[in-house]
């Protein structure tokens, strides 16, 4: 948000420096019983300044949120011009990184929305023909609501055509046409918690040449790195494994980038799984496997499931089909 | 994003740093023709160190985006240890402040959309009782979709009965009760630029105790700060002309928040129309005028047009009707 609104936390306590406009909503919604509020007109880097004093942080080491605006790092590092930066994924993304039981039931929920949608969708068959990218993500959003997701977890895409050939496409005015096909990549949050998962589909009609080979290697490479997730293994062992797949079909130049990400509060965390990785992957760690096939201005093709690790290997999150033709609901 | 995307603008040239899998999109989305890419399992400081370098910028000045999150901060920081940081907005914002007519016909346009939404919504009446604030909220955003905004400008707000006396409250599962004043908070995009407007409305049966006197002391508020809005005028004597009717209506404490703020590519922006400032009014700006009143555990009341400021006085950008009573689109 654009106004100074900090949380301090230190050994001892945990405080807000917040407008006074929050400060209800804040004893509501949250623990933190100790708020000091700001009112517009007021100058907050003057309480910065003085709560700074107070916590005995002005020549401390401060760990900010990865997130946090320039603007208000600046004033932090203005105001206590003596003290450290770092940053506070050191010290939460290991304490984030193994999901409890209460969140994988939350991860579940989210990947049971998506999949009903995800089935869904693809039943429109023919029906969705005609109908323009952006119309389509409405429809998802929509239905992603309906089925009860809370928000979606990032900015539906809907690539038809050579639109899909570029991975971080979102939708536009273009319209889905027989025989294209459409990378779908969507998600939810339940209870806080998000979705992720892709497929590509054709419609109706028949795929453009070369389609059919590329999504059946895409496939193949999410399957073997699904098949190489277990314990004890390097993060970056997964990414090998889609990769050496696409590398033998002849798509390796093709895949661009990495094979997934971690997924708890926020839909991109670590673990990555990406070559250079070697973090070591522990039962309860939650990502995506997302390889993908990108043919400039012909089509691009990505298939992404959430797993979790478990002791012996991994479970899937989602269930979907993951086949290109239109479904009926069954699962693959 | 989560990857390190930066573009750098140094007086001769403009240059991507980006993450390959967006190099197609940057070279077809944007202007920029110089991109550098490194992929995935690359380390993209190594990059920026070697960009810097080239670039001449390892001990210059560098204005970071406002919004530009620590960790590519701190990146930037730790590859240039002998720059200065200051923030892009201190030589922006007065490029930006002061809106074209090619800026000021979009911005038209987005208040367009979102007043015929506003209206139609009101003209729900008792068809409203009964859903909840969420279902309300999706409504809104279904109908400025299907009327032409590209996206929200920020997430709706649907404060009803209680809610609404918390400013920045959003949209819960309450359900929308006869009688109950309902705050109406929202904006969708047209061709980059936001719309932000708000109303409050009872959308059958009768209001509570107070609640008509409430509101007609904002709307007296919210009238007299559009007229005394005129160029050469300080921003903070247009929040203060809100702020006289409310102080003299008994509510001057109720009204916790500043009177507006600018609007322009950002949905927030200068000028801040609020106590301190005194940046002179120019013909061109942009800026909401929204006073409110908060009674804790009753009800809220915010009022809010956006204005551009002209060479005599202001003119509206929203001309959706400002009373509180279920309306059936007649203007005010």
């Amino acid at each position: 948000m654009e106004r100074h609104l900090f949380l301090f936390v230190t050994a001892d306590e945990a405080v807000f420096l917040a407008p006074t406009m929050y400060d209800t909503q804040l004893a509501a919604e949250t623990p933190v019983s100790s708020i000091r509020t700001w009112d517009d007109g007021d100058d907050p880097t003057t309480l910065l300044a003085t709560l700074g004093d107070e916590l005995g942080i002005e020549s401390g080491h401060l760990l900010v949120d990865d997130r946090m605006w320039a603007r208000f790092t600046q004033d932090l590092r203005e105001t206590f011009p003596e003290a450290t930066f770092g940053l506070a994924s050191q010290l939460l993304n290991d304490l984030r990184i193994r999901k409890d039981e209460r969140e994988l039931d939350h991860l579940r929920a989210a990947a049971t929305v998506a999949d009903d949608v995800s089935t869904a969708i693809r039943s429109l068959g023919a029906d969705a023909i005609g109908l323009t990218e952006t119309e389509l993500a409405d429809e998802i959003e929509n239905r992603l609501s309906a089925a009860g997701g809370s928000s979606v977890s990032f900015e539906t895409v809907v690539g038809s055509g050579p639109n899909g050939a570029r991975p971080h496409h979102r939708h536009t005015d273009r319209t889905i046409q027989r025989g294209d096909p459409v990378v779908l990549d969507f998600g939810t949050v339940v209870e806080s918690y998000p979705s992720d998962q892709t497929r590509t589909v054709v419609f109706a009609g028949d795929p453009p040449a070369g389609f059919e080979d590329a999504h059946d290697a895409v496939l193949a490479a999410q399957k073997a790195a699904i098949r190489a997730v277990e314990p004890g293994i390097e993060a970056q062992a997964v990414d090998h494994a889609a990769r050496n797949v696409l590398d033998e079909r002849g798509y390796g130049d093709r895949f661009i980038h990495r094979t997934g990400h971690g997924v708890g509060l926020e839909v991109h965390e670590p673990p990555y799984i990406t070559d250079g990785n070697d973090r070591e992957l522990e039962p309860g760690m939650v990502f995506s496997i997302e390889p993908g096939v990108y043919l400039d201005d012909e089509f691009g093709i990505r298939i992404e499931d959430l797993v979790v690790v478990t002791d012996e290997g991994c479970e899937r999150l989602n269930r979907s089909p993951r086949t290109w033709e239109p479904v009926t609901g069954a699962d693959d």
